[in-house]
C-alpha cells in the first residue's frame, strides 16, 4: 500500500460515492486474527470439512465431466436440477412449480439479486436489528432506509413491530426474514408469528425475502417456511452450501414465476444466466439420491457438537450467562452479565486463551449495540474434541474479564 | 403465464423503476430462434465444443477432489490461481503483480463488479455505438448517460471523438473499450491509437475499463492491450471462458492495487469472496503447463475457420457487400448494400434457408441503428463444413430480400 497511499486522490480514479469509505469490516477483522494457527475458532457458520460428501462428489464431477463435453459450454440453466430442487423443497414441506425455481451462485447471489430487483437508493425495507452481515452488504450500496424490529428470543421477529412499520404508511420494499436457525439469534420465529408475519405482508402488499441457508438442518420438530404459506409474498432463498459444499457456489430462489424474467436479465448482466459446471456436478450428485442421507448424517452430527456446546457452557459458564438452544442451524447465542466488555473478552480471548468468536454488535444494523453484551458462537465447524477444549478457555477469558 | 398476466398490478411486489420494463431483449428473442433444431447458427459467440480439453480438465477435477476435501469449503481466493494470471498477463505483454489481480466469476462479473465500484445512478461514460450486449446490461440499471463515439472499421474507435467527450467538461467515470477482437465490429484499435486514448485517460483522470475477453486469441501480429500502456488508468478484464471453458466461469481483473480491497467487499456481497470449486480446477489444470500449447491450437483452429467463412463469403456473397478480416476474435462483420432490410434477411434466413446470424443494430447504445445495414457472423462454433454449408445457404437469402 506503500505506493498507492502516497498518491494524491487526484491521481486516483474516482469511486461511486457509496463506495469511497469502503473498508475491511471490523467482523473481517477478527475473522483475520481467529484464523491464527493455534486458534480454536467458534467464528466462521463454516460446515464442517470432514462431512462433506468428497468420494461422491468427485464422482459425480467424474461422470459429468466424461460423458458430454457440452458440459464445458455456455447452457441455459439446468432444468433437470430444477427439478431436484423441486423435490428438496417438498422435502422442506413447499410445493413449488419448476417454473417458480431460479438458480443461484449460493443464497448470498439469491438475496443480492432480489434485492437489486426490488430496490432502489434510498429506498425503504424492513428487518431485525441483528441480521447476517452478509445481507447487510447487499443494502450498503442503496443506502436505504432500514426500519428494524428487534427479536424476541424464544419466538423471534418482533410482527407488531413490523406491523407498525407497515401500518405507518411507507411502502418498504421487503421484508427480510430468517425464519429457521436465525444467524446471528439461532431463535426460530413461532408458527403463530409465522402466520401473522405473511398476513402482514399480504394484506400491506410487502413480500418477505426469506433466508432459508439452515431450513434444512433442523435438530428437532422441523417448521415449514413462510413460503409454505404464501406462493405470492414469501420470495425464498434456499442453497446448497449448507447442506453439500460452499465451494460449489449454487443456491436456489423460488419466487412467483412473472419475477423469473427480470432475475435472468439481472443474473445475465452479472454474471452470465449460464448453467455453470457445479450446477452439473450437484445434479448428478443429487441423481444417486443420496442428498436425504447425506442431510440425516449433517443433523446427527451437528446437533450432536451442539449437544456438546450447550453441555461446556453449562459446566463452564457463570450462572449470570445465559444461552439459546438452538433447534436449528449452526450458532449458539450467549448473553453475557451486563458489566461484560465484548471487545475485551474478544481480545482476551484471542491472546490469552486461543479461541475465537464474534462479538454479537458485530452483526447490528445501523451500528446500534445489543441492551445485552452478547457473543455468537458456531458449533458446525469445530469437532466436539475441539469444543470441549475451547469452551472452557473461553470461560477462562470471560472470568479474567468480569475481573 | 396465464396465472400471473392476469395479476392486477396491485397484487405483485413493486420492482425497482429500472427493472420493471425488463423484457427479453430482441437479442435474446433471436437467440430462440436461431437455436431451432436444423438451423446453422452463425448467431452467438461460443467456443467450439469439440476444442475443449475435456480430459484434461476430467483429470485435473479429479486431483483437486482427491487431495484435499478443504476444495470443497469456503476459502479465500486462490493466490496459486493468481500466480498463473500474472505468467499469463506476460504473455499478453503485460506486467503486473498478484496484489493488482482479483479473481471473479468470468468477464462479465469483472465488469459488473467494476461498473458498481465506478458508477452511479445517472453518472456520464463513453463507448462506441456499437458494443458486446452484456456492458449494455451491466449499465441498464444505473441509467447513465451514455456518450457515444463512432469506430472506424480500419483502425477501431474515434478518439478524437473521446478527447471531444472529456474535454467538455463533463468527468465520465470510465472509458469503455474493446481493444483487440472487437465484439461486434472485429476490428482492433490502431497502436498509435491506443497510445493516444491512454495518455486521454491519463490526462483527464478517467479509467479505461478493458474487455479483453478475445485478446488470446489473435491470428497474427498480437498486440499488447491497453493495460500494458498504464498500470494506474487502465482496468483490464480478463477471461478462461474463451481459451479454456466457459462452464468453469472464472476471470479476472488487474486493476490499481488499492481498488482490490472494495472489490472484494462488493464480490462478498454479491456471491461471498470464496474461492469457488471451479477456481482449483482451473488452477490444477494449469499447473500441469499445458495452457500455451491448448492457446495455439485454438489459435490454429479458429484461424482456419475464419479463413474458411471469409473464403465462402468471397464466393457467394454479392460484390457489394463488404467485411472485416478479423485478426483477433471470434466474428466476422459484414456491410450490406443499403437498400437491405436486416431484419427481413433475418426472417428469410431463418425461415426459408435455416441459417442465423446477429443483426448489427442489436449492439447498438441508445437503439440508433448503423448507417449500413450490416450482420455479425460467428465462426468460432461451426465447425469448417458447416460454415461451408451455411455461408452459400445466407447468400441465397440475401438474394432473395435483394429481390
Amino acid at each position: 500500500m506503500t505506493v498507492s497511499s502516497s498518491l494524491h486522490a487526484q491521481e486516483r480514479a474516482e469511486l461511486a460515492g457509496w463506495a469511497q469509505g469502503l473498508e475491511r469490516s471490523a467482523l473481517q477483522e477478527m475473522l483475520v486474527a481467529a484464523s491464527r494457527p493455534g486458534i480454536i475458532s467458534f467464528a466462521l457458520g463454516l460446515p464442517a470439512v470432514e462431512l462433506f460428501p468428497a468420494a461422491a462428489l468427485a464422482e459425480a464431477a467424474e461422470r459429468v465431466l466424461s460423458v458430454d463435453t457440452s458440459a464445458l459450454q455456455y447452457s441455459p440453466p439446468l432444468q433437470s436440477l430444477k427439478q431436484h430442487v423441486r423435490e428438496l423443497m417438498k422435502r422442506r414441506g413447499v410445493n413449488c412449480r419448476e417454473e417458480q425455481i431460479f438458480l443461484t451462485a449460493g443464497a448470498q447471489q439469491g438475496m443480492s439479486l432480489l434485492s437489486r430487483l426490488l430496490l432502489e437508493p434510498g429506498g425503504s425495507v424492513v428487518t431485525e436489528e441483528l441480521i447476517y452481515t452478509g445481507f447487510q452488504q447487499v443494502l450498503a450500496p442503496f443506502r436505504p432506509q432500514v426500519l428494524t424490529v428487534s427479536t424476541d428470543a424464544e419466538t423471534g421477529m418482533d410482527v407488531d413491530a413490523v406491523e407498525q412499520c407497515l401500518s405507518g404508511g411507507v411502502r418498504p420494499k421487503f421484508i427480510y426474514a430468517i425464519t429457521d436457525g436465525h444467524n446471528p439469534l439461532s431463535v426460530r420465529l413461532h408458527p403463530s408469528k409465522r402466520a401473522r408475519l405473511v398476513e402482514l405482508a399480504e394484506r400491506y402488499r410487502v413480500p418477505i425475502i426469506e433466508d432459508d441457508a439452515y431450513g434444512f438442518l433442523c435438530y428437532e420438530n422441523p417448521l415449514p417456511p413462510l413460503r409454505a404459506l404464501s406462493e405470492r409474498w414469501v420470495f425464498y432463498v434456499g442453497s446448497f452450501s449448507k447442506i453439500l459444499a460452499p465451494a460449489l457456489r449454487v443456491g436456489w430462489l423460488v419466487v412467483p414465476e412473472e419475477l423469473i424474467l427480470p432475475l435472468s436479465v439481472i443474473k445475465e448482466s452479472t454474471d452470465i444466466d449460464a448453467a455453470p459446471l457445479s450446477q452439473r456436478i450437484i445434479n448428478a450428485y443429487l441423481d444417486t439420491g443420496q442428498l436425504p442421507a447425506q442431510i440425516d448424517t449433517l443433523r446427527t452430527q451437528y446437533g450432536l457438537r451442539r449437544d456438546v456446546m450447550l453441555r461446556a457452557l453449562a459446566e463452564n459458564f457463570p450462572d449470570a450467562a445465559g444461552w439459546t438452544k438452538p433447534d436449528c442451524g449452526f450458532f449458539v447465542w450467549v448473553e453475557l452479565p451486563p458489566t461484560v466488555d465484548v471487545d475485551e473478552l474478544f481480545r482476551s480471548a484471542i491472546e490469552d486463551e486461543h479461541v475465537a468468536f464474534i462479538p454479537g454488535h458485530a452483526f447490528s444494523v445501523n451500528n446500534k449495540r445489543p441492551d445485552t453484551p452478547s457473543i455468537r458462537l458456531n458449533f458446525s465447524h469445530p469437532t466436539a474434541a475441539r469444543i470441549e477444549e475451547g469452551i472452557p478457555r473461553l470461560a477462562r477469558a470471560l472470568k479474567s474479564v468480569m475481573g
